[in-house]
């Protein structure tokens, strides 16, 4: 169950708001509302929360590999916040920033103290020794309603002997679909996950994470998924994945 | 993608052959012969192998709570090491140990470093710090071919706030229906994964996951998985998954 956007507010406090999304966003914080886009939106604002407070994991660190930096630096290239000051057309790439955990209060009186416990931390970001497990960087672009991922298998993620675990697979499919459901029609959670494997993924390799849009219906958002080579050569895991937005209050009845 | 037995046979050299299932042991390791039954061949032959090595994670920690330690005492007396001495015929729940370590080297001069790092842990026994992650507990039942799953989901696995991410729950679904997988039809691969998100699992449950076999058709076997409260009343997740049979070379091949 994927609630990345709601993931990448962590500790942020909005008047009057849950920080659960863009909507929320858009509608209560007038200051956010210096940019045309939801996601840079979003990324500006996290930025200067974070910035002296929070590690943000989908920045290059020294664990990450010469295809991992060189893909990071082909999307950066073309992204928004290589090209600072222009007003953003959606055909460029952006960057989300990634954090390891998740917001501790909601403002206008309502504590939630009861959903929330203070060691949690993002499954995806649980380990801090760099390179060990998840090392990944999510690039979005608007106008083909596309999320790529760079991905770095580390060997804390081992399922067949050298290769690395279906079930993290499993997860870094439902981060990149979820992620890319929250930016269309936050909140969302993840309601179906089909999940076909098709060729095992070596521990240490970069790979390749793409999710496509589909289709919104009311509350679903579907999304396609392949997991391949970075040259786009070797097909290694496709899937299906089905959203529904939710309300937060879902969370809280259990 | 599972590959459970092969998993638990962790540094275990058996002359002649990979050892990566029941077959093999059966067939190359006439001392491992001793029981009627591949699990309780397999237990024992983990049990003198592991015993001054390694950890064994399937068995009960401080971090284990009530509901964790209240249904292992419960398929622990009605398990073959409860009833140690009997011949076993099918009737008793046999509990599965569990490593973090694969396999190392093959004898019969094939070397497996090319597949193997030294660093690499399975991906749901990487973190030591008890309580934290996964804690869990599998029991196979081979006269009503099933496994059933304790399940401690610890704060390290958060996804939406407070609640398990969807797939540190794919993850625990691909482990059990594989580990039952493998013990029908080792070694297996998962090939596909079809899942369910019904009600989110709050941080710091224990849920139980049970497997069915549904069929065998040639080299694929499918499973049904229901992921519930301990009592049975609330369904969190259901899954439905096939793995195909493989050999070992699948994997060398990459």
């Amino acid at each position: 169950m994927a609630r990345n956007v709601g993931r990448i507010f962590s500790g942020f406090r909005c008047s009057g708001s849950l920080p659960f999304g863009k909507t929320q966003l858009k509608t209560r914080c007038p200051r956010l509302l210096l940019r045309t886009t939801p996601e840079r939106t979003v990324v500006q604002a996290l930025s200067s929360i974070f910035s002296h407070k929070s590690r943000d994991f989908s920045l290059p660190n020294s664990s990450w590999g010469e295809e991992m930096m060189r893909l990071y630096n082909h999307y950066s290239s073309q992204s928004g916040e290589a090209a600072e000051g222009q007003e953003d057309q959606g055909e460029q790439w952006t960057r989300l920033p990634s954090y390891n955990r998740s917001l501790k209060y909601a403002t206008g009186g309502v504590y939630l103290s009861k959903i929330i416990q203070s060691k949690a931390r993002l499954f995806t970001r649980n380990i801090r020794d760099t390179g060990a497990a998840f090392e990944y960087v999510l690039f979005f672009r608007r106008d083909k309603q596309r999320c790529v991922c760079i991905f770095q298998a580390g060997h804390l993620l081992e399922g067949p002997p050298g290769h690395v675990h279906g079930g993290a697979i499993a997860t870094m499919i439902d981060t990149v679909t979820g992620t890319h459901a929250s930016l269309l029609s936050a909140p969302v959670m993840t309601a179906n996950l089909n999940i076909n494997y098709r060729s095992p993924i070596p521990l240490g390799s970069t790979v390749l994470v793409e999710s496509t849009m589909d289709k919104e219906e009311g509350k679903k958002t579907f999304l396609s998924c392949r997991v391949t080579s970075t040259d786009g050569s070797k097909l290694h895991t496709e899937a299906a994945a089905l959203f529904v937005s939710i309300n937060v209050s879902h969370l809280l009845r259990g």
